[in-house]
C-alpha cells in the first residue's frame, strides 16, 4: 500500500517520464492511486473480518481512529482528483485554486498513513509478543522495529523527492513574458502546479521548459543572497 | 514540547512580525528550538529514570526507536542551524544550499515527532487501561484517542501553515532585476530561504516586498492556466 501510494506520489518527479504526455501521466497518477485505494479497502475488510472471526472489538485504537480518518480524506482526494484534474469539465481558474490544497493533503495523507503503519506495528508487537514479551526484545522485536524505522526513512525520502523544486515536471507549454513600461516584472504561469509538490510562488517566471528548468538548476547551484 | 517546536516552525509566519527584524526573529526561532530541545531532554531522562525504578527495559520499543532517531537528528539540526544561520561566519552560499534542507529537516522532524507521540500514546493505553482494557473503549480510551486525532489535526495545520507561500516573510532588501538581450528573464533573489517552508523555485523575481507581497497574491487569486 505504502509503495503504491508512494509510486503514485512521485510518478511526476521521475526525469525519464517527462517525454511522456501529461495526460498519460495523470492516467498514471490516478490508476496507482486507484490501486491504493482498492488495497486500503481490503486490508480493511480483511482487519474487520480478523477481528469479528476472534471477537476482537473493531474501532477502538488510535491507530484504527486515525486510519480510518485517512481513509476516508484520501478517498474525499482521489474523488475530488477525479473530477477537478482528470475529467475535462473543470475550469482553469478552480484547477489552479485546488492544485496547491491536493498536493498538501496528498503528502499529509501519506504522512498519516506511515503513522498509522507505526502505531499498528506498534500494536501488533505489544499483542503478539508474550512469551518473550516484546519489552524483552526478542529477534522479531528488534527487526520489526529495524522494519518500522526504515520505514520513516522511507517516506522521508519519499517527502524529500515530492518537495524538490528541480525534480518538478517541466512546463508543457512556452509563455509569452509581459513586461510593462513601470518595470516590475509580471510573469503569467502556465504551467499546471499538478507537479508542484513544494507549491512554488506563483510569480516566478518561465519562458521556455528548457530555459527555465536551467536556470533553476543554476540558481540552486549559485545560492541565494542571504539577508543575515 | 509539541506546542514549542510548532510555534518555532511558524515564527516567521505570523504577519505581525514581519516589520520586526530577521535577526531578532532568528534568535526567537532559535530560542524556542533550544526550549523545545531542554523539554525533550529532561522528558527522555524522565522515562529512563521512570524505566529504571521500575525496572522496565530502556529503547526496546519502536517508539523509542523512532523518538531516539528524532532527537538525534535535531540536536544535529539545531547545532548546524546555529554554526550557519546564526553565527555570522557561514559564507552566503553556504546558507542558501543549507537552507532547503533545514527547512525540508526541520518539516520531517516535526512530522517524526508527532509519529512517535502517537505510538507513544498507543503504547500508553494498552499498558495502562488494564480493567476495563483499552479495547472495551472505557471513556479514558475515547478520551485520549480524541487527543491524538487532535494531535494529527495540529500537526497537519502547522505544516499547512509552513508551506503557503503567501504566508512567506517578505524578502528585506530590494532587488534589481537584470534581463539580458536575449530576452530571458534573469530574477536575483536576495531573500534568504530562511522562511521558505515549500522551498520555493528559485527563479521567481521579487521587486520589492511589498509588491512582490501584492503581486503573489494577484497571482494565487487569479489563479494559473493549467495543461491538460
Amino acid at each position: 500500500l505504502v509503495s503504491v501510494l508512494s509510486s503514485a506520489i512521485i510518478v511526476y518527479r521521475l526525469p525519464w517520464t517527462w517525454k511522456c504526455s501529461k495526460l498519460l501521466m495523470k492516467f498514471i497518477h490516478a490508476g496507482l492511486n486507484t490501486i491504493a485505494m482498492i488495497l486500503a479497502i481490503v486490508s480493511m475488510v480483511a482487519v474487520f473480518e480478523y477481528h469479528n472471526a476472534r471477537n476482537i472489538p473493531n474501532m477502538y485504537s488510535l491507530h484504527s481512529w486515525i486510519g480510518l480518518t485517512a481513509v476516508i480524506f484520501y478517498s474525499l482526494q482521489l474523488f475530488l482528483g477525479f473530477a477537478v484534474f482528470l475529467l475535462p469539465f473543470a475550469p482553469v481558474t478552480l484547477r489552479a485554486a485546488l492544485m496547491p490544497i491536493h498536493v498538501y493533503s496528498g503528502l499529509t495523507i501519506f504522512a498519516t498513513v506511515i503513522a498509522t503503519a507505526l502505531m499498528g506495528i506498534t500494536e501488533k508487537l505489544i499483542f503478539s509478543l508474550k512469551n518473550p514479551a516484546y519489552s524483552a526484545s526478542p529477534p522479531e522485536a528488534t527487526f520489526v522495529n529495524c522494519l518500522g524505522l526504515l520505514l520513516v526513512i522511507y517516506g522521508a525520502l519519499i517527502l524529500w523527492m515530492a518537495s524538490r523544486p528541480h525534480w518538478k515536471r517541466p512546463p508543457e507549454e512556452n509563455v509569452k513574458v509581459l513586461r510593462p513600461i513601470g518595470g516590475t516584472p509580471e510573469g503569467t504561469e502556465v504551467e499546471s502546479t499538478m507537479t508542484d509538490g513544494s507549491n512554488a510562488d506563483k510569480s516566478d517566471l518561465r519562458v521556455t521548459s528548457e530555459a527555465a528548468r536551467k536556470q533553476n538548476l543554476k540558481f540552486d547551484e549559485a545560492g541565494q543572497r542571504s539577508t543575515m
